[in-house]
């Protein structure tokens, strides 16, 4: 039963309409020791393949090399069309730390799979979020900017020279983005207001860029058929910022409007710990340890 | 890492002094395939040792019958002394359904150990709590009283003739009770006030037995350190008496007297699924569920 250590993995690959080819791509996290795939999606209009899974450093990690060799052998990016942008046969690669390994662990973990992958695979690597090797390699966003057809020559400019391989976008499989990150945790907060203008006017409250929480990302959303809002809220780290200030900030900003809130919903996949020490909260808890929750001794 | 059914045990065996005794009857459940030890502590007033251990139900029930042997083996209780009360040299044995199995397969189980410890090692077995033969023996106080003692008469009597073995006192290792029931969730809330009086008031308002929760014991306890007092809460089954509602409960019964509650404490081992319930109440958390929690999903 024992994983000491516990990575998760989210890859992203350009492929979300071929089912065989879904299937090859997805096989290497399949029946392996180690390794544990908890869901994969495919979206047609993206055309892009989402994995997740979790497993034990060194097994996740061959698991993952073996993946993206796979789609860097069956994707062919001249070929690919669909909504979301992308740069790479696998896109985005990010590892991220859940139980007995530290960001520092899932950054070493994504430069040894950046490494590997680009001397096997002949395929140039870019590190992002927590593994860039400069400010400006971050946000994906920037890294990804003109998609394969621009990386032709962006990848000869300095400033975008990859971390590993070679300076010259791949011919059918482009370029990767590799990197490390903390867990995010997708939660909306529904307010009894039809108005996206008060939902968005909480958002910008309560989000980092306009002076709010440090690790929360928000937008104000319409749930037209409810006739309700939502503030659709990203937490990036919730070890620093926890959901139940998500939660009472937006109650005390919709306060403001005379506005309240009816109810909230997380959206994918939540660590146990966001959850428990919310819990923890509300219920004034002293002295708690994580290692009083059953399944966290299970898990050890 | 699967285990896809996990059951608890949490046996009592009346030896609390001897060290080289305990780590021979704690043994079996070390380095098992499919067991996991969690805890065991023995305490010399009570001269008694309450081991928790976790496992897939069928390496779990061999482990179990090897503790009992052992035990059954070493410990003689015509010269055992303790405050706790006793009637066995294993005394009581409840098993626990945690995660893929339900209370009628913890039932079952507690019938098979039953069976096994009482034709392997000649011992009476009473079935008690949810296994229960009859109502008059699901209550662990009425089937023990006149302990080891006066149970050389009282399972000669028709209404206490065991459930399985012998229908006499094992000579040495007295008698067990085997069982199954739901997890208890030791759960104390802090009142800002000295009165015992108060605490109990309050506690008398929240338990089954004085018209409060169906699934809640509590009493009145002081802390004199602190000045203040709590009320001490037993969960006995978290999943239809949920944590939030005995804070909500003692917290208005605290109302009546101006007393307020200043924070809470879980004693021990607490599932998972109790803490995450109450998270969900307290965010108003629409459609959600426990799939959505990564470390259900990775111990699936």
């Amino acid at each position: 039963m024992s994983w000491t250590k516990i990575m998760e993995c989210v890859p992203n690959f350009s492929e979300g309409r071929d089912l065989e080819k879904i299937d090859k791509i997805v096989n290497p996290f399949r029946s392996k020791e180690g390794v544990k795939l908890l869901d994969y999606s495919n979206d047609i209009d993206h055309n892009r393949l989402v994995v997740t899974v979790v497993g034990q450093p060194e097994a996740l990690k061959e698991a993952v090399i073996e993946a993206i060799g796979i789609a860097v052998q069956l994707i062919d990016l001249n070929h690919h069309q669909g909504q979301h942008p992308r740069m790479g046969a696998a896109d985005v690669v990010p590892f991220i730390p859940i139980k007995g390994c530290t960001m520092d662990d899932a950054i070493a973990l994504s430069r040894e799979v950046g490494a590997t992958v680009a001397e096997r695979y002949n395929l140039p690597v870019f590190l992002y979020e927590k593994s860039a090797s400069a400010p400006h390699r971050e946000n994906l966003a920037a890294v990804r900017k003109g998609e394969f057809e621009g990386m032709a020559e962006k990848i000869k400019l300095p400033e975008w020279h990859p971390d590993f391989g070679p300076a010259e976008r791949h011919p059918t499989a482009g370029t990767v983005a590799i990197g490390a990150r903390m867990p995010l945790v997708a939660y909306n907060i529904n307010l009894d207001t039809p108005s996206l203008e008060i939902a968005h006017g909480i958002a910008k409250k309560i989000r980092f860029i306009g002076g709010g929480l440090r690790y929360c990302k928000a937008m104000g959303v319409e749930l037209k058929e409810r006739g309700i809002t939502q503030v659709s809220i990203n937490m990036t780290d919730y070890t620093k910022t926890a959901l139940y200030q998500a939660m009472e900030m937006v109650r005390f900003e919709a306060r403001r409007y005379g506005v309240n809130v009816v109810g909230s919903e997380i959206i994918g996949l939540v660590p146990m710990a966001a959850l428990i020490d919310t819990s923890a909260y509300y219920l004034g808890l002293e002295n708690f340890s994580m290692q009083q929750v059953l399944e966290a001794r299970i898990m050890e």
